[in-house]
């Protein structure tokens, strides 16, 4: 138990150097992991910069929100992890970023619909939680859980996303799928209308291309890319 | 006050570099700190590449445009920083940039309104300063200090931008805020017209996610960042 | 023959790895290679990153989809390459990619068509497959080759492209043509209707801009900014 | 003279490395500088990477295109040098560049127009040589040179552009400040048409931005970027 709780702090800690690498991450944002079998959650702390995270360094957060472990405080926006984590048992990790090209629709007031392979995950629209405030109590945050639903990623107007998932390695490949597929549809919008995917297209497309292999894959892809890069602690 | 002001030196060249590093300060552009209990600033040089700018080499500079202190000459847009000082009691550090997204709005002849949290704070639209030209002299920089009024920013037609506050770190961090806005903005575009947040969503965002500590943590990840990438003298 | 073959493989492996550094291959896509005088060809494993691809690491695979040779496993859309060297003698290279401004015309439903010289070398109108899916099976692979035919690449809607050629170094240059074709139709479309080249104009532009010594000139060029960017083995 | 010959070809080596550094040279483009009290002048050499060129290999071209000097033979597209050396005395500096979004207006048809300070240099409208075929004789020279006509740049319709200039150093900054007023052109046409500058604006904001001093410290702040990114010789 203590080596698979020592995995989880190591995923996140990459998971969100990486994040930052690709531009999904900057001075904020954060990805948290649900602790096995405990009512709480590590997540990196609010005022060490993202660059800098380590195992080591991860907060313990319990799904009510209440800091009990480690050095330095959690973000203020802790309240969306807690809040996804309870209403999700189905969710061990939570990111929250704020993705340059997943919060244009909300700004225009379109839907993002998926029209890429990738984008397929998130169903035939990705909700949008309508309130563009910064989340920092429950009332908030459940509201947002609330607006996420059974999704896979919610939008935050005019602000951000929320990505949830059962792993981190899922949930940090599930963040650039999401701002992969609204680039596209973004920049396809320079030429049309874009072409939402069938119901079936999704299906076939979530099924044959975010497999446990392929999550691993980019896993190990955006990995050794950041050792390539010397961004990680070791 | 020896050391505050070699503080507001180190500042001053750290933000320099910080904003070159992201692209929006280049071969011009300049931040300049107002020095405490003093008629005078300080600007770096002229003809000083902005990726070499040290605390040492700040020129010091009256609120009538005199160079009265350095071994370099201060750029010959020092009136617009004059002219902030005079105008704005409650500015002490002065940002003039030629941030790319910002100015295309007033290129298309169009109101930069803000449609982010990060935007909020330059209230319900961007001031504009309808004369696209270079200002050397206090005629032309009295009118932008004008145009600024008790804004954070105004955009200066087709050329640039020139944001005021209260320190070099909320001078730093507005300048972003300005340019993340904008993209946010000019590329919704792309889908529809951008909704502005509303006054009330304004006064939230600015009051959420414009805290010192907020500045504080933005400048942090920004300096390390610039560590990592070696762009200081130390 | 052993030489060639050898240098078959360090081609392949650095197209790749120049691939990676250009953003058109990331964790996935692939570039490979027909070995001459045989019915197999050679490709990077599926899982290895594309940043770690070596000569030695090629997976060797018949024109039916049989893994032969390597220690590490082919692609599962294996499929693709060899359905296009069944179907097309005249290629010996295949490359499978997912250009961001080359698929953005299929998403939109709009034809693709070459506005600049680079983009001449692809005919009239650049091929659509319509199917988004990822191709793991011969049937969809020879549906693609049929979409192909005698064409130098096509589109898979919503998803990539596949580029054939006849060498290596020409696979990897039409590769970026493709790219950089599509990048300024997509936003000269902001301005109005791109205009397509004419016949004429295609074919001088085909004859001028895309001769061996041109091709060469490419490779060589990217050979030498892969190296100083160490992104090579040796 | 000695002396002047060889800083006229460092001047080239490190323009032609630094416009590569900035995007606007990669595999093909380059930049020549007039041999004084001569009728010949440097360019590089066709094969060599352009990220490789120094001063000693420099190739040695007359006014009607004979190769007279260097080891490594000069470029096919030599005449567009040439042609324009001969049309207008004034020229010393001669690039011939791929710029991405200076050529998207002529993809459209429609004219490209000064929108910010940096573009006034060029004029009412950008003049466009409406053939887009690449340039190695005479004839089609010629004609280039007659749509440049008196002006600092023209546009090859969806293929690149030409400016013409009095300095090595003046030719390298009017080569950016094409691109950069072409990306706001394109950009803002997002929001809505782009207001061009008045002739009175044009006249002042070339006066006041484009001195002899202003183009000295736009090329030292991009040696300096380059020496820190390593990218010459020494």
């Amino acid at each position: 138990m203590e080596k698979e709780i020592h995995i989880l702090k190591e995923k996140l800690a990459r998971a969100c150097r990486m994040l930052e690498m690709m531009g999904l991450i900057d001075h904020s944002g954060h990805i948290s992991g649900r602790i096995p079998e405990s009512r709480t959650f590590f997540i990196h702390p609010q005022q060490l910069s993202r660059t800098e995270v380590t195992p080591d360094a991860m907060a313990e957060v319990t799904l009510k929100g209440e800091w009990v472990g480690g050095k330095m405080s959690p973000p203020s926006e802790s309240p969306i992890h807690a809040a996804v984590y309870q209403a999700r048992p189905d969710v061990n990790c939570v990111v929250h970023i704020h993705p340059h090209y997943a919060i244009l629709p909300s700004i225009a007031g379109i839907d993002l619909v998926p029209v890429c392979q990738h984008g397929a995950i998130f169903g035939r629209v990705v909700p949008v939680h309508a309130d563009s405030e910064k989340i920092t109590d429950f009332e908030q945050a459940h509201r947002l859980a609330r607006a996420l639903g059974t999704s896979r990623a919610v939008i935050m107007k005019g602000h951000g996303a929320v990505i949830a998932e059962s792993t981190v390695e899922a949930g940090f490949v599930a963040s650039f799928h999401l701002e992969e597929n609204a680039r596209l549809f973004v920049q396809a919008s320079i030429l049309g209308k874009p072409m939402a995917l069938s119901e079936e297209e999704r299906e076939r497309a979530s099924a044959n291309t975010y497999r446990p292999s392929s999550i691993q894959k980019a896993w190990s892809y955006f990995t050794e890319k950041g050792r390539k890069a010397s961004i990680f602690w070791d």
